[in-house]
């Protein structure tokens, strides 16, 4: 069916995936503008319409002017305005409704003095995760930033927008207390500011938890294809995850208790997981169907270790190795699906054929 | 100058790399056969030939197409035969010579039937890395590969490949133990099969170690550039790395010792290494001059953590951060250069502008 790695999406999850968080949306009354930085795909990105999505998050400027050119109007940058890119937010600004971030105080002064034209303007807080954005106590920072933005005629304060990244190394069960610790420390800010919204929701936290006092608008992105790293954290079932690398098997070593597959670093990047067994796998090992679907994670092959092309992987026992022969291409379902989506640059779904993403361009290394 | 994150690659050290490794293969009487999988680009590989070199490897058949297409006529897959590629390989072995590798009973089993045209065959062994290949003392198993080989009219057994992956962990001190050991175990193959060569090389042991008994090629593909994981080891200095990728800062937080950046996991990978201080770095840190080259490594600055699109550069004192602002650019040097050459895409060089590698595009995300 194949002759090299490629990166499987099953549509039906994927749409399961979208429809799920809309509901969950829907039924706390917030908006769900989701991050297509997991997808980076026009033909992915036109499934969520079908549930409702109109607004969306990415996390470039490249990456908006390219769903821009799909249609998309209402786009967030979430992330920290990139002074360099100015003359392109120029040129979007006109034609669509953009909202940048301002992570720091000199971040709001360059987009006042380097946008020419009406944006939004979010001020990124630090809740928790420790990387950027300012703290939710500096309010003499943010007092001075709202005020820079009121003072400009084309900016204008929205709110605040967060991004709990410390939720991802956390099991389900430890999630709800951070959840409830993050918002906790958004809420004097929506106080204060009675105006502005609150933007938040990384995957796990708007996945499994069911409290978002003050929060207005959820933003996850690797929920739409779910990986293992999420799986083994108990946030999805592997049953939800929508992506998966087919890899031709190039060798067995049965007396070595491993099997050599084409698929390695560059394409599914070099993230791992601790796989049940408490071993680190850089992906879960599936058989292959020939519709292109895949059957569970096998308990007992782990994929451990990955070179630049070269994938390994070593079985409990020989008898697993039964299981797989030369002719075979056995299925990843990636540690990461962000990064191998990235990687790949281009999608197989059945019945559809081949879908690039923005990264243009099957890896053919 | 830039815009958004850039891979520089410096001309002079790269050619600077290339011409001691094929001075050095030439000393030792070597055939030097450079791995083209780390720079994948068809105008650093017409540099190579200003210092005599005529033959190569690759790390896959669409690389190999992909250089063949640019005149490159003897070509080595360093990677165990992929039957699924049958047909593109019977493709160019009509035009080049091909060297394929058989890291399995079955793979030359799969080379005699499906390869149609005449082909060169190397057998892989595993040296000591646990990798692919047989292993050196499985005689019966070699033994009949070699038969299976010479009863085909078009399979020609010319020697074994081996590659000492194991040395990239190792302190360049390390080394030369581990190449003595690796080279011991091929040496019975050479007296066994007297015309076959062996192919040998990875980069670390290539660059360092003064003894090659018995080795007729040496295959190293990181020196192009080297990289941190190298610099730390020991291998090259860290002014002999010949890539570093130019990243906007974003966002400057003092009073946490943090500075972010346009550059993460999309960009450079997630491999690390361990820098003079015992922390895990994702990259060095680097001061860019304006005609694009680049200082020496600050020391107290650590690219701790990388996400999709933001790397966090932490400072071990404030006063460190003075000398950083948010319109500048910083120069990461990878810590594994391969990986971010193929995640990049292209490279900008002083000069010459930007030159694309087989993965074709830009990332711009």
């Amino acid at each position: 069916m194949f002759t090299k790695p490629t990166l499987i999406l099953d549509e039906a999850k994927c749409r399961e995936n979208i429809e799920f968080m809309a509901n969950k949306a829907k039924r706390f009354g917030i908006d769900y503008r989701p991050h297509f930085k997991t997808h980076q795909s026009r033909e992915v990105g036109q499934w969520f319409k079908d549930y409702g999505v109109t607004k969306i998050a990415v996390s470039s400027v490249p990456m908006a002017q390219y769903f821009a050119a799909d249609g998309w109007d209402d786009i967030t940058i979430a992330f920290p305005f990139v002074k360099q890119q100015a003359d392109t937010l120029n040129g979007m600004a006109g034609s669509i409704h953009l909202n940048l971030v301002a992570s720091s105080l000199k971040n709001a002064e360059d987009i006042v003095s380097a946008i020419i034209r009406k944006v939004n303007v979010l001020i990124e807080i630090d809740a928790g995760q420790g990387r950027t954005g300012l703290q939710p106590y500096d309010l003499e920072s943010i007092d001075s930033i709202i005020k820079l933005l009121d003072q400009s005629e084309q900016t204008e304060f929205t709110g605040f927008l967060t991004h709990a990244g410390h939720s991802y190394g956390v099991s389900a069960r430890d999630l709800m207390e951070l959840n409830n610790q993050t918002i906790s420390r958004l809420l004097p800010l929506k106080e204060r500011y009675s105006n502005a919204i609150i933007s938040y929701g990384d995957t796990p936290t708007s996945t499994i938890c069911e409290q978002f006092l003050g929060i207005d608008e959820l933003r996850p992105g690797n929920n739409v294809f779910f990986d293992m790293q999420q799986a083994s954290n108990g946030i999805c079932s592997t049953e939800q995850i929508a992506v998966g690398l087919a890899c031709p098997v190039v060798a067995c070593y049965p007396e070595r208790n491993l099997v050599a597959i084409w698929g390695g670093a560059v394409h599914l990047s070099k993230d791992f997981f601790i796989d049940a067994n408490g071993n680190k796998s850089f992906g879960a090992i599936c058989k292959l169907n020939s519709d292109g679907s895949w059957g569970q994670p096998i308990d007992g092959l782990t994929l451990e270790s990955i070179s630049q092309e070269h994938g390994m992987v070593r079985a409990t026992s020989q008898d697993l190795l039964q299981l797989i022969s030369e002719d075979d291409f056995l299925i990843v379902l990636p540690a990461h699906s962000c990064l191998t989506v990235d990687n790949m640059g281009a999608f197989w779904v059945n019945g559809k054929g081949s879908l690039s993403t923005m990264v243009n361009g099957e890896k053919s290394s």
